[in-house]
C-alpha cells in the first residue's frame, strides 16, 4: 500500500505535508556538551515538539499521505509516543484513528492514555502482549480497508522523521556528525538518508540502549533475530523488530558508528541534562546525549555535531526517583 | 540619542533587525494551565531563547540600531540577563561592549560572569552598589561617545521585547489576555504597545513580585518613588526604577490588571511548572505562570491566553533547594 522509497525528495514532500502542524523545533548550542567534547554541539529539541516527541513528524506525514490517497481509517498498536502522535495527527488531517492496546495497558500508562483520549480516537483493548495486539490491529486495518501504521516500518513515517535533517543542515550547513537514538530505526533511517544525500561524509552515530539493542544486534549479526528486552528507562525505544522492517537495510548501510548505553548512564544523563540545560528528557533522548556527555564518541576538535533530543515524555515515577536520589545526596553533603 | 517613540512600526523594524539572531521561540499549548483556568493557555517559551531570556531581543535591537547610527561602543551596568544579552548581541552586531559591575559582583554570580566572559567584552568593576555602578557606566559612555543601554529605559530595548507580541498574534490571532511579569517594565511595555495596537481590547495583566514591586507601587501612587527591595527568587526583575523611565507612562496606560505574587508562590510554581511542563524556569517567569496556575486571574471560559515564560536562568542553589524540599516530602510519604 505504501512505496518502498525513502529519499530526500520524499522527505521534501513530507516537510510540505507537516508544515504548520509539526513545530520546526529549536536547535540550541550546548555550552555544556561543547565543553565536554571540545567540539561544537547543537541540540535538536524534539522534546519541545507537539506531543512531546519527534513521532508527530512521521505520523503527520503518513496521515497526510493517507488523505491524499483517500484512505480515511488508520490503525496502530502502540501505547506510547507513536499512538499519541497518531491521535494528534488524525485530528489535524481529519482521519479516523483506531489505537489498539493490550488488555493490561491502562493501568501502566494512565497519563498517556488520558492524553490520547483527549482526541477523538477509538481505543480498542485486545490481546495479551504487543505482538498479539499488533496482529489484531493489522487484521482490523485489512478488514476495514484502512491503513495499519507501524511506528517505524513505514516509508512515510521514516520520511517524516527525516525532516529533522533538513532543519539541521539549514541551520548548521557544515554539520559533520549526527547522534541519534535507535529503537525501531525510523528516526535514524529518515535522518541518515537525508543527511548522507546532503553530505555523504556526514558521520551518523547510532545509539542503542543496552537493555533493548534489537537493531544494534541485527546490524552486528547481519540479520534480525529475536532479542531479550530488559526493563529500561528508554521505554519509548524498547522492543523487537518486524522481521521485514525496511529500516534494517537503511540502518545497516547508513550508520557509521554504534554506541551502547546502559541504564545507569541513562538515569545519570537525564539528571545531568536537566542540571545543564534546564529541561526534562525521556530515556531515549538521554541515550543520544549520553553518547556525548559521557565521552563515548570521539570528535575532531571544533567539529559541528548535532544531538537529536528525541522526546521529553518520561513518567513522573521515573524522574522523581532519579532526582530524589541525587538531590538527597547533595543535601547530605 | 534615542527617540522616545515606541510604536508597532518600530517593533516591526525591530523584528527585521533581530531576525536570524534571536530565536522565534515556540508557543506551546499548556494542558495543565488550560485545565486549571478552564481557558486556552499558551506558553511563550523565552526560556529557550538564546542566552536563556527574552532580553536578547531588546539587546539585539538596540545594538542593531547603534550599528545603523555608527555608534561602535556600548555600555551597560547589569549583572544579569541583560548583560549576557548585550554581550551576545555585541558579538552578533560587531559592537564593542563594556559591562560595568559593582566591586563585589563576582562572588555572587560566578556562573553568569563566566558566560559573559565567553564573549569578547570588557568588564569593569566599579562602585559599591548598582546605583554607583550605573552612574559610572553612564559617565563612561558619555566620555567615550558611546551609548549607555538601560535594561528597560530605552525605546529600542522596549521595541525589541515587543517582537514577542507579533509572534503571539501570528500564531493565535484571537488572543484576548497576555500575562507578563513586570520588573523595569521593558517587556510589558513592548508587548502591551504592540498588542493593544493589534487588538485594543486585548487584556494586559502585569505580574509583580511582592518582594520587588517598584512599578506596581508607582502605578498605584501615580509616581515613581523609592521602594524597599527584599531578597527574591525573581532576581532578574528586582530593583528600583529610573525616575525618568519611559516605561512608567506606558505601563500605567496599558496594564489593565495587576497581580502580586509572593516568594512561596514563586518557589511552588517553579516546581509545579517543572512537574507539568518539564522545564526549569527562573523566578520572574514563575511569577507570570503563578498568576494563572494559582487561580489569581479570572478568565472567561475558553478565552485564549498567553503567558510569557520570560527566562530560564536560575541559580543551581535556588532550584536545588526548591526541588530537594519537595522531593524529600514525596519520598517520605
Amino acid at each position: 500500500m505504501t512505496s518502498n522509497r525513502v529519499s530526500i525528495s520524499d522527505v521534501l514532500v513530507a516537510r510540505k505535508r507537516i508544515k504548520g502542524f509539526a513545530l520546526e523545533t529549536p536547535l540550541a548550542k550546548s555550552q555544556w556538551l561543547s565543553e565536554v567534547s571540545k567540539s561544537e554541539v547543537w541540540l535538536k529539541l524534539e522534546n519541545i515538539q507537539n506531543t512531546g516527541s519527534f513521532k508527530l513528524r512521521g505520523a503527520l506525514n503518513v496521515l497526510g499521505w493517507a488523505r491524499e490517497k483517500g484512505i480515511s481509517k488508520v490503525f496502530t498498536a502502540s501505547m506510547g509516543n507513536h499512538a499519541l502522535a497518531i491521535a494528534q495527527a488524525a485530528h489535524f488531517t481529519d482521519r479516523e484513528a483506531t489505537i489498539c492496546l493490550p488488555e493490561n495497558a491502562a493501568s501502566k500508562n494512565a497519563k498517556k492514555l488520558k492524553k490520547i483520549n483527549q482526541f477523538n480516537v477509538s481505543i480498542i483493548k485486545h490481546g495479551d502482549d504487543q505482538a498479539d495486539t499488533e496482529q489484531y490491529a493489522r487484521r482490523l486495518a485489512q478488514e476495514k480497508k484502512g491503513l495499519f501504521v507501524s511506528p517505524y516500518n513505514n516509508p512515510e513515517v521514516i520520511c517524516g522523521q527525516g525532516t529533522i535533517a533538513l532543519e539541521l543542515f539549514e541551520r548548521v550547513p557544515k554539520l559533520s556528525t549526527i547522534v541519534i537514538a535507535v529503537g525501531g530505526g525510523g528516526l535514524i533511517s529518515g535522518i541518515a538518508t537525508t543527511a548522507k544525500t546532503i553530505n555523504p561524509s556526514c558521520r551518523i552515530v547510532g545509539v542503542a540502549a543496552a537493555s533493548t539493542p534489537a537493531m544494534y544486534k541485527a546490524c552486528q549479526q547481519g540479520r534480525i533475530s529475536h532479542c531479550l528486552i530488559d526493563p529500561t528507562l528508554a521505554d519509548s525505544m524498547a522492543g523487537n523488530l518486524d522481521v521485514d522492517t525496511i529500516t534494517f537495510p537503511l540502518v545497516r548501510e547508513l550508520v557509521d558508528e554504534w554506541v551502547l548505553v546502559d541504564e545507569a548512564e541513562i538515569s545519570a544523563t537525564i539528571y545531568d541534562f536537566f542540571e545543564n540545560e534546564g529541561m526534562l528528557i525521556e530515556g531515549a533522548a538521554a541515550c543520544a546525549v549520553a553518547a556525548v556527555s559521557r565521552r563515548i564518541i570521539n570528535f575532531k576538535p571544533r567539529e559541528k555535531v548535532a544531538v537529536v533530543v528525541c522526546g521529553g515524555n518520561i513518567s513522573k515515577d521515573s524522574w522523581k526517583e532519579i532526582f530524589a536520589e541525587r538531590l538527597t545526596k547533595v543535601g547530605s553533603k
